[in-house]
């Protein structure tokens, strides 16, 4: 299928905005999303941005049945490993449930870890949900390994009124 | 006991790069070290930096055995969830053995929280060894929560040649 991947720009923020939704949905957790268009604006398209972004695009005449030509995209940002140096991340990685199957998926990958590599990176990380089955496959056949099931990692997370007694020192 | 807590600056990196190897040698990993003191300076403190360290530092007449009076260290970075928005990554926190159990730990990651929300940050993420109870406890005790444990979430890594053909689109 024709289709061509590119870097996110800030007339993107609503596709993408939209898409984060749809892969919330997806992942059954939609009233987790408190990002909306605004916020990825100002996040991702000020100085000193918090992610950056790549958009698969499709010619007008492959458009959904919505009427989308952007339909796909992945966020990523860069990381460092105290070991191993640069890292990039991989935080979403999403096409429309109409145009999986044509390799968009991994061109969105791809180009991410051109991009990772090109800025010095070693690692690509990622999270997947362990649920996500087809998915977690792609992934290792990719040659992906999955770091918690490997050596044990669990990610956790500290916010809400924990995160602000533990700033406040009250511990 | 008598400690600080400040803001890393690049004549820290020999002690930074001296506390990391001593942290992979107690996670039992020492070998899996592929950062230098170069490395950190150059990739911690030049224009756009891949991370940034707070340091916990006492009086000369408190230092360890060793000499050493910078004695504990976190590294931290700003990340970004397409749902929360804004978070902050503690890569590393770390204290030596001789000055544990002083609150200086506690202190590193109040710091890293404080940091975080002053950056509109509405997380702190984390991971921890699962073989490694006592850290986990101390950090379920502040008021985190185990993402892997509660949700599923499963750290993914692609890396050397697995990564270049990923890049190359050898899929």
């Amino acid at each position: 299928m024709e289709f061509t991947i590119r870097a996110a720009t800030l007339e993107d923020c609503k596709d993408i905005s939209r898409m984060i939704l749809e892969l919330a949905e997806y992942e059954k957790v939609s009233d987790q999303v408190k990002i909306a268009q605004r916020d990825l604006e100002q996040d991702g398209f000020s100085k000193n941005p918090f992610f950056h972004g790549i958009i698969a695009e499709v010619p007008e005449h492959l458009k959904s049945k919505e009427g989308h030509t952007k339909v796909g995209y992945s966020l990523y940002f860069y990381t460092y490993s105290s070991w191993k140096g640069r890292a990039v991340y991989m935080e979403d990685l999403y096409v429309m449930p109409e145009f999986r199957g044509k390799c968009i998926g991994k061109a969105l990958m791809s180009k991410v870890s051109q991009l990772g590599l090109a800025a010095g990176c070693s690692q690509l990380n990622f999270t997947v949900l362990d649920w996500n089955k087809s998915s977690l496959d792609f992934y290792l056949k990719q040659g992906c390994w999955d770091v918690t099931s490997d050596l044990g990692y669990h990610c956790m997370r500290c916010e809400g009124d924990a995160l602000e007694h533990l700033a406040q020192g009250d511990l």
